[in-house]
């Protein structure tokens, strides 16, 4: 497994730290009464940019030299990774190009164009986005900074997780929403270096499974185009993150739309932070008759849940 | 000026500190640039029962002896209060009858039912509110806890400012909702005492300017009624929060429905947390163009806001 080690995880923790918010964590009694757990939430929805990205982004974006930085970059992203490297490319003063798929919320490309990013869209699904973004870093001559194959970003990922523990100490458990990895990769190496006994779940929607049939059957499978309301957990895993997710990840837990949408009304209410529904999955096995399966032999555990994000539409909620 | 002192201020913090949230003080660089300010969001949206007023409620039911607790708490809210005296009369273990205006928003009337607090609705007028909440207590035998007109309520709600202020060091100014005043009374005293120079600003409706009006005539106006959608904030201010105010107070703000639902959104889109319109008033006057006047000889003023509450309801939300 090649994957960043602890010293990279520290090293991008100082490089981002006096750029990014430290996040607070909270908590809700109501929540721990329904999910019968003390439950840890650690607000990356309260995030520049509203999401954990920018963590990997400015992570990547200010390793680069200056000749690099001065080429500026090109991604391709669902949305919040986009607006992320659109932010650290202005915060560094250079050009970023992005490729969004058509049907990315408009909220999120509108957040993109505000930091300046220039879009190209294309077709809704992996392969469209990837094909596109090379060609644009062909003609541009632009540094790649991929959403998630690429250790820079798990290393800056991995940073929540880290912030997280060294306000909770030991938890019994994280759980953390999955579409491409990396934001589960990384909380997985931050975290299983810190407490090695620690249990790591991906919460991935039913519609866009790839990440659980990967793991059961131990191949690379794709999501090659999802609807569910989950807007960002449309990509599927790289070789990379795979490689670090079979070797260190407890398990996956498929959520069903219904209960994405279940899990982001109570966050809303309870917790009063504003959660889309691709961070508030990782809420939802908590709350399912199955949860105690989970967590066979803790009663009452300690567990953390990583609040991705936080740019939703407010205009089109889904609550009925 | 009849007042709680510092020494009943910092008892009612080391009384209530364990039973309550150690809110964050969150911070937008967007926020920033628009206001022209160094903005520091207190998040009393996010403490338990989602606003401030669990802090003066806790501090004044759990000052009872026992023989008083046990007799009950009776008291008359729009709202937030009533929430609040249902939730520490449960962790105090003894009963809360609540008298409510019949247009409270729904969902916090349901707050109020889920604590235990048993409702009783009268019309939309302060004196309706006062007469039903002394009949109950005479029928009861309750002790009666007003949702202002108290020293330990005041006190209790000064704890949010001094929180904000050791976290902050010195501030240029501090804005606040005003309704019936214990907040903005407690903040007054609380920050005063910590940095005396400071300017201290209320932020009222226009629809609701008893506040407004009491200061500039020096008498106490009534606001005997109004439908500002500012809905904790129909209240008007008491015999005592009006002295404290009155030598206290650098000034207060009208601010327009228009403008309170403005700085609402702004708030949901840049700070991603869910803030109800009689909180988020305490943004708009920085956003209004007459904002610099506040401030006068201060470049980049640094300024403490209150967000006092996130009880909205989710499915009637004000945005066009």
């Amino acid at each position: 497994m090649a994957a960043p080690g602890w010293e990279k995880i520290q090293e991008a923790h100082r490089r981002i730290a006096p750029r990014i918010h430290r996040t607070p964590v909270l908590r809700s009694a109501t929540l721990d009464a329904l999910s019968g757990a003390s439950l840890f939430f650690k607000c990356e929805n309260l995030q520049k940019t509203g999401s954990f990205k920018i963590r990997g982004a400015s992570n990547a974006i200010f390793s680069l030299s200056d000749e690099e930085a001065s080429r500026g970059i090109v991604t391709h992203s669902s949305g919040n990774h986009a607006a992320a490297v659109s932010c650290a490319a202005a915060w560094r003063g250079v050009p970023a190009w992005i490729v969004m798929p058509r049907n990315a919320p408009a909220v999120k490309s509108k957040a993109v164009e505000a930091y300046g990013g220039r879009i190209t869209f294309c077709e809704p699904t992996v392969s469209a986005r990837a094909e596109a973004a090379a060609r644009l870093q062909a003609e541009t001559g632009a540094v790649m900074i991929h959403p998630y194959d690429d250790d820079r970003i798990i290393a800056g990922q991995a940073t929540a997780a880290v912030e997280l523990l060294e306000e909770t100490g030991e938890l019994d458990a994280i759980l953390a929403p999955v579409s491409g990895g990396g934001l589960l990769s990384g909380t997985a190496l931050g975290a299983r270096h810190l407490y090695p006994g620690i249990r790591l779940y991906g919460c991935e929607p039913a519609k866009a499974d790839d990440a659980y049939r990967s793991l059961q059957t131990g191949r690379l499978e794709a999501t090659e185009s999802s609807d569910t309301i989950a807007d960002g957990l449309r990509a599927s895993l790289a070789p990379r993150t795979f490689a670090i997710l079979r070797e260190l990840l407890t398990g996956i837990v498929l959520v069903s739309e219904e209960e994405i949408i279940g899990a982001m009304e109570l966050i809303w209410e309870r917790l009063k932070v504003i959660t889309e529904p691709s961070s508030a999955i990782a809420l939802a096995p908590l709350l399912a008759a199955g949860a105690r399966s989970l967590f066979e032999h803790t009663a009452r555990p300690r567990v953390g849940i990583i609040l991705s994000g936080g740019n939703v539409d407010l205009r089109a909620l889904p609550f009925k």
